[in-house]
């Protein structure tokens, strides 16, 4: 987790316990050909569970218009909220904005904001129609700023469009993350299993997880210097469930052989 | 791309100039809370590249029987191929195979190969119950060896089911690319402008790609020491094209004030 998210101010709405649920779609063909390796998803998957809100699905599609409205409309009507990645610089394979009215059957039409911002940055004859591009904007919209550079994003009724430069993303989802309803944040703890591999510990395991419905309990195992282990990471909304299930579990696992089982709470 | 790829030899089958796709299903809570930056799917997607097998999309579910098989059956039916990686280990989470053998409507038997396999690693008292999960494939599934460590993935139709941790996913891509057909491999050719941005070249950009229907030429945009530039690169089947269209690109991108423009190519 990065310093910077951690140390922000909590979203403005009042956290529910209800379960608040997103979907992440990231366009781009650079994904697919295996040119870039993302690393969206998992900054905004991370900042997201800090805040409450569950990334239940993902999904990459190539910059091709159809692929990315039939992504758009099965995440946007089973949601809560989707968040886009890429497609919205000036060039011709920057299809998202056009993808995205298309979706909600609404005209583009150039932000004024944008243009204002645009005009500032370049004044009148380097406003090509190529960057002119980047003011465009279902009608309705609203801006997702950054205070990286370059020109805003946009949020259209539940889907929230951002680049897919890392670092002007990343500003974007400041921007997002204050919008959006959010749940009872998800607590984890982390027992940490050494010289014991997966298949000694997995019947107890399953024993306290099956006790535990309400808990998610995953076994993610490593190879270290004590031979085969595994981290047991109990998430759950609830502190008081999280802790008692992760000591639990100390207590389940003890003489099975294990070199250590101790807590390394992250 | 790493080394091992490049130095294999080809797969077996012959290519064909038919498009080959693939999809890929990333299973697994850990992707979608953040705990863990996958790069299962670019490996993947480099290693189908070289071969000439085109990844159409990917989607990410969680740990969730009814996710895993709506992912898989939209993605089977769909598309050539599936590779899926993630939860086939020992412990309660690992439900991958479960949910493929639902999804086939199939029964899972106890391969006799990989009980064979784990019995001659973990002999008689270690072949524990949760071990012998992982000799679980649906009736009528072969064997995906890899040569790192552990019991195979399966294959059941057009679908490859691989392990997550990825040293152990590679092992496996080993034996799944040989069974593929595979299709005429993409070559791209990159072009690297410095010092002039997506909004000047932007039009001469799409000028070009217009004019070659079946290439694919993307701009991915960086800022370096001569400001900001972009490399350019146009992807196709046929050689003389793409060269031809990396030349044609140089040609319209002269003049914009561009500090330099020049083949980098991979």
């Amino acid at each position: 987790m990065p310093s910077n998210i951690l140390l922000r101010p909590g979203p403005e709405t009042m956290a529910s316990t209800d379960r608040v649920t997103a979907a992440v779609l990231i366009i781009g063909d650079e994904i697919l050909s295996g040119r870039t390796q993302d690393t969206n998803l998992n900054f905004i998957a991370r900042y997201l569970t800090t805040y409450g809100v569950d990334l239940a699905e993902a999904r990459v599609v190539p910059d091709v218009k159809a692929e990315i409205i039939a992504g758009l409309d099965a995440l946007r009507t089973r949601y809560d909220y989707v968040i886009t990645t890429g497609g919205i610089g000036p060039t011709h394979d920057d299809i998202t904005a056009d993808s995205v009215a298309e979706a909600f059957g609404l005209p583009l039409i150039e932000h004024p904001e944008i243009l204002e911002i645009m005009t500032r940055r370049w004044g009148g004859a380097e406003l090509t129609p190529a960057r002119r591009r980047m003011a465009r904007v279902p009608e309705g919209g609203t801006l997702v700023r950054n205070q990286v550079q370059g020109p805003p994003g946009f949020q259209i009724g539940n889907v929230f469009v951002l680049a897919g430069v890392p670092t002007v993303m990343r500003g974007m989802m400041d921007d997002v993350v204050p919008r959006l309803r959010t749940g009872a944040p998800v607590l984890s703890r982390t027992v940490r299993v050494d010289g014991a591999g997966e298949g000694v510990i997995a019947e107890p395991l399953e024993r306290v997880a099956k006790a535990h419905p309400a808990l998610s309990i995953g076994s993610y195992p490593f190879f270290g210097p004590e031979g085969y282990g595994s981290n047991l990471v109990v998430r759950g909304r609830e502190t008081a469930e999280v802790e008692a299930t992760a000591e639990e579990l100390i207590a389940a696992l003890k003489g099975l052989g294990a070199k250590s089982i101790a807590r390394v709470d992250d």
